[in-house]
């Protein structure tokens, strides 16, 4: 089996400014192709460093990924090093890079400094693959066989999140050009409203009638769910489909339709349903602060049934903008099945929409009481057949109280259109 | 200087099925106590590699923090790895520990197994430090200078991230009582609106004249901008600070304030010159799709300020709910210099704020035009003196379009404030 590594360079990961999300990512990557990862490696901006660390990873590895380091300021040394440890002997300038670092500065309407024009010199001993999202282009040193005792590969990428994932499809397709990559397939179901072990307990008649060469992994998100990844490794593709898609459709009769979802998130899956039946939405949101429209608005195509919200964030705004009773929120409290039904109604009402969630709840860290804890929500979902509120409790941090409560108030809502557009 | 390494533990991390966050957090302590974190290492439950891995660290750092792999179960396999490299030959229950095991056991109403009370047990090479909120105790090797070089120190975590943090501050104690620790010093300072390139061009000077003992590091971020981070190394920490505030204060001056701000966040910024100034916020989103209002809304304690938002996808909601006139989206869109204005005015009358910030624009991937392109965007400022807009171009996807967009909104809102405040 193939091995890699992964290596991420920068000193603000080592002083815990930053945590390095892009080890994750990529590993995630690199298994789905059937590649194994043994190790994560995280060093600092230092020449010496980065060479010997290399180096031993190279030994170890046929696949080094490095990310991380390559700026144009000069802290960001990973280049020089690279040079080094490849034995360059001179840069060379790639063109292709060179057109898309002016085309980057010039959309900012910034000049080309010399610091710019060097982001497209590469050591001699590369390849490059251009980097569309960023002035850093992706390199690629093969290493023969002579020198780590077995053909090596170390691809050294941008170390920017949304660069590092939108450069690593080309570098998985240049892996899967050079290396022999036996078949996985993989397929992803969503769920949500039951936790891992309270799932696992469900299906685990299911799970241990699966077969040898099948792997279940339970892949929990705040804001999608427990994703249940079904994995066949080896034989024929068209084969490991059949009978994958056979196991889940024994997966969905078990879990049933309020526990599972298609799409890749709630608020795609929402969105597909709204779209097919010519329905629209709208939300109201205190606690949630405006993150059930942000979820939303990620999906393109989203304007045509997505109409719009209001943050009622003050009390003034629940009452002038959405028309909740002040007396409601005076007897009752904003946070109360009254204010968020009247909410939800209240923004279905202002901007016309077939459908309305709206949430009320506290994210914390302060203003709880005693009858209304931190992360205590109340849920409310508006349609023409009328107006449903449920209470919800979760105890985090506000951070990931607020994620809670905009995914269970995306998943009534997904539930209450599930059912009255019938799917 | 005292140098450590940090290695985590378990096959979960390597598969990407889970971010390492428990790295990112020991390190800020570990700096934070002047010890220099010279790499992060994150392999699998394997006990060669894992063996071989602690070896290796252990000969380069004085002190290795380890975390993962003691849960009860016969996957985690770090306590035996640790028995073997430390020579252990027997094993010893640690009370203090057992007694712990039996409580949480108790608490939950379970029965005590003999993989439970197997969690008190440990090498007899190691001292004990107990952990309150867990089953696995933090266990503590101390090497003699003879066997890696140096004096050194292994200590091994739970790798469950609030137990791992709950723990940490009985290593740190052990850590203060057993190393001769010098200072690190470290103070960032966030920029937006310049790219890193033209921003390193502007400060080379004051870059080339910082003392050897300092380095400035350049981390950009899309909704935060570029922060900009001066550590000292070594020396005494109230000469450090001194040291730092001097040049921070020049950096200030060649700066100015449109290029910086302080706090962690635009948001934050923000949030503190209004709570000090005691006005209040709103906002009105199109494109930005309600990310505005959840930067917002992040920061505990908005509520101060922040009346709430509203989220205008659609064209009815921009006319009938934030009183933009029909006539201006029909002769010259919705995303226009006149509508963003009447969007910002808009929110501000309905919602009774002193300021407001609206956005309008294409985020992609569809809805592109020649003179309207895919990352075009208007900005809008309001405050009692008057409305403003401005337009900018962004190249990138939707997603980074839309976060782009609502920074350099927040960014304009800031402005704003800090120039009518008086800031």
């Amino acid at each position: 089996m193939t091995q890699a590594a992964i290596c991420t360079i920068g000193d603000e990961i080592l002083i815990g400014q930053i945590v390095d999300t892009n080890s994750s990512h990529i590993s995630r990557a690199l298994n789905s192709l059937g590649i194994r990862v043994r190790t994560h490696q995280s060093i600092g901006d230092d020449n010496f460093q980065i060479i010997s660390s290399l180096d031993a990873l190279l030994k170890e590895n046929q696949i080094v990924i490095v990310t991380g380091g390559l700026g144009p300021t000069k802290d960001d040394i990973t280049k020089k090093a690279l040079a080094q440890l490849s034995g360059a002997k001179t840069v060379k300038t790639d063109q292709r890079q060179l057109e898309i670092v002016h085309r980057i500065l010039s959309a900012r309407g910034l000049d080309m400094l010399e610091i710019n024009r060097a982001q497209a010199d590469v050591p001699d001993t590369c390849e490059v693959i251009p980097n569309k999202l960023g002035t850093a282009p992706i390199m690629v040193f093969r290493f023969p066989a002579e020198r780590f005792g077995h053909k090596a590969v170390l691809y050294s990428m941008p170390g920017v999140p949304f660069e590092t994932i939108a450069a690593l499809d080309d570098v998985l397709e240049d892996i899967k050009a050079h290396f022999d990559i036996s078949d996985i397939f993989h397929y992803t179901l969503n769920t949500f409203g039951m936790a891992e072990s309270a799932l696992s307990r469900k299906i685990a008649s299911w799970e241990d009638s699966l077969d040898e060469d099948m792997h279940l992994a339970y892949l929990p998100n705040p804001l999608s769910g427990v994703r249940l990844r079904l994995s066949i490794y080896g034989g024929e593709r068209s084969h490991q489909e059949e009978r994958a898609m056979e196991r889940i459709r024994e997966l969905k009769e078990i879990l049933g339709k309020e526990l599972y979802y298609e799409g890749d998130s709630l608020a795609e899956n929402i969105g597909k349903m709204l779209l097919e039946s010519g329905k629209t939405v709208s939300a109201a949101e205190s606690c949630t602060g405006g993150l059930i429209s942000a979820l939303f608005t990620q999906v393109a195509g989203c304007s045509s049934y997505y109409l719009g919200s209001v943050t009622s964030y003050a009390n003034s705004v629940k009452t002038g903008v959405l028309g909740v009773d002040a007396s409601v929120i005076e007897s009752k409290g904003a946070v109360s099945e009254e204010c968020v039904r009247q909410m939800a109604a209240g923004v279905r009402r202002l901007t016309g929409s077939d459908f309305a969630v709206a949430t009320s709840g506290i994210a914390g860290p302060g203003g709880g009481t005693k009858d209304k804890p931190v992360g205590l929500v109340w849920i409310g979902i508006s349609s023409e057949r009328g107006t449903n509120a449920v209470k919800m409790e979760f105890k985090s941090d506000r951070k990931h109280n607020i994620e809670r409560f905009a995914a269970n108030a995306l998943n009534e809502l997904r539930k209450l259109i599930t059912k009255e557009l019938n799917y």
